[in-house]
């Protein structure tokens, strides 16, 4: 159930009216994981809990997972659903997964968070597969502003609650491939990926990636490492997704809405009209 | 500095444009406390990097502290800023921080995350030390209408990049007390906490805490851990923010913008004028 229906007081000008309301769910999921140990021998243990609206959970806990880098796109044997709220990642017999990696510390977070991440140099964001598609032909405006409305006619649950984030995976020629909605925006996004990984659907280097609200870096950050060359947001950017996008060779578009968009880095990918270089 | 000045691509139906723009600052800032250890020794250590704005670090640092419950009020001997983006809590020199809890393991994030806590069960969010204030007057349907546009007119940042998160404390006749913004929603609230254990100004159980965005579960728990009875988000709630309000009898209204807005728990805080208990 990815909403639910509560009775609610809604005030206006017209007075105070108890009605029947509908809010999007916001559940804690645990994510375990299920790997043989140095001694050959079957161990599982919970990974990670967070918050999330229930649907994907597979994709989600497995999206998760290879964003941050704790699982190879080889490595996943199957995930599994256990019971009240739980999901097993489980990994190839074969494979002996780094548990210290996986064990580090995840200190803060902020709804833009980097979490976990001892500092971000340590992390050493280098994203050494990230291999950009070449030769790929110029995205029209006409298509990049028609990209947000075409995620909006998919986004069963907006409407409904205005409280939940979407976001869509396109192709090259502006069909839409994927979708996932999720009360946190990067849920939203690591949904994307654990259904391309469960489908064998990698890599998304000729797609593009349009979220339904604003871009910060650790949605830059999952789009690298899904090498997605162009992401498109509703919403404005962080300072800091321009530096990684632009950093990346990453094409960066936000504030996409009613036909309008900017280009913060990247412009090369598109084919922009009547281009003015205006001195300001 | 709070926004930067970045060169945009602006793309809309009169052509493309090179031209200035300005966008939210996000940085990752390192939490460090330093206290005496069980041999009276006194000793620095990192706690936590997150993302944030620049601007009011200590706040957002002490903030983060004590509503995670790392911090109590009494505890606190002062907070530096280092060098390059690093800000430090001081323990007094009587108290010995339980380092075990704070070096508890961060799990996972979600734009609404529950980051580092194993499981909501184990963290028991009991709020001990709530004590909601008694004989409050009824807050006016007027004054909860005209508290979202208060806090725009105090937002400096919001309209000049659309990008960040403000958040308002407002005493119970509906004046702004302190107010702080973030491209983070969480921190928005921890810079207000931490600004009031730096003055001082502890408890809020007479207050307000209005809030820019959407309203999910972590916002409602840094609200109780401040004693805030009421909250008032512009944007949506989440099933579990509207629970956890519930549980412990917090007033929680969303979609609060245009003179209108809902009430999801705790209505007897309110004066509901022309009240209809209307059967659906």
């Amino acid at each position: 159930m990815s909403t639910k229906d509560v009775m609610i007081w809604r005030s206006n000008r017209a007075g105070t009216h108890y009605v029947a309301d509908t809010v999007v769910v916001e559940e804690p999921v645990e994510i375990r994981i299920r790997f043989r140990d140095s001694n050959d021998k079957w161990g599982e243990r919970p990974l990670s809990i967070t918050m999330r609206t229930p649907g994907d959970d597979q994709a989600l806990a497995v999206g998760f997972m290879f964003t941050e880098g704790m699982l190879l796109e080889n490595q996943l044997d199957k995930v599994t659903i256990g019971l009240e709220n739980t999901v097993t990642v489980h990994f190839k017999p074969d494979v002996r997964p780094e548990l210290e990696k996986l064990q580090r510390n995840f200190y803060a977070t902020s709804s833009c968070g980097v979490c976990g991440k001892s500092s971000l140099d340590s992390l050493g964001y280098t994203y050494e597969n990230l291999q950009w598609a070449e030769n790929l032909p110029s995205l029209s405006t006409e298509l990049i502003a028609s990209l947000p409305q075409k995620l909006t006619e998919y986004q069963s649950l907006f409407d409904e609650t205005g409280g939940i984030h979407a976001a869509g995976l396109f192709d090259w020629e502006g069909n839409l491939m994927l979708s996932a909605e999720d009360v946190g925006r990067h849920n939203a996004v690591d949904k994307i990926a654990g259904k391309a990984l469960i489908n064998q659907s990698l890599p998304f280097n000729q797609h593009i990636l349009v979220l339904s609200g604003r871009a910060c870096f650790e949605l830059l950050h999952k789009a690298l490492a899904l090498n997605i060359p162009v992401v498109v947001a509703v919403g404005a950017p962080s300072s800091l997704a321009i530096e990684t996008a632009e950093r990346f060779g990453q094409t960066l578009i936000g504030f996409a809405r009613d036909g309008r968009f900017n280009v913060y880095s990247g412009p090369e990918r598109l084919e922009l009209q009547n281009e003015t270089r205006a001195i300001i």
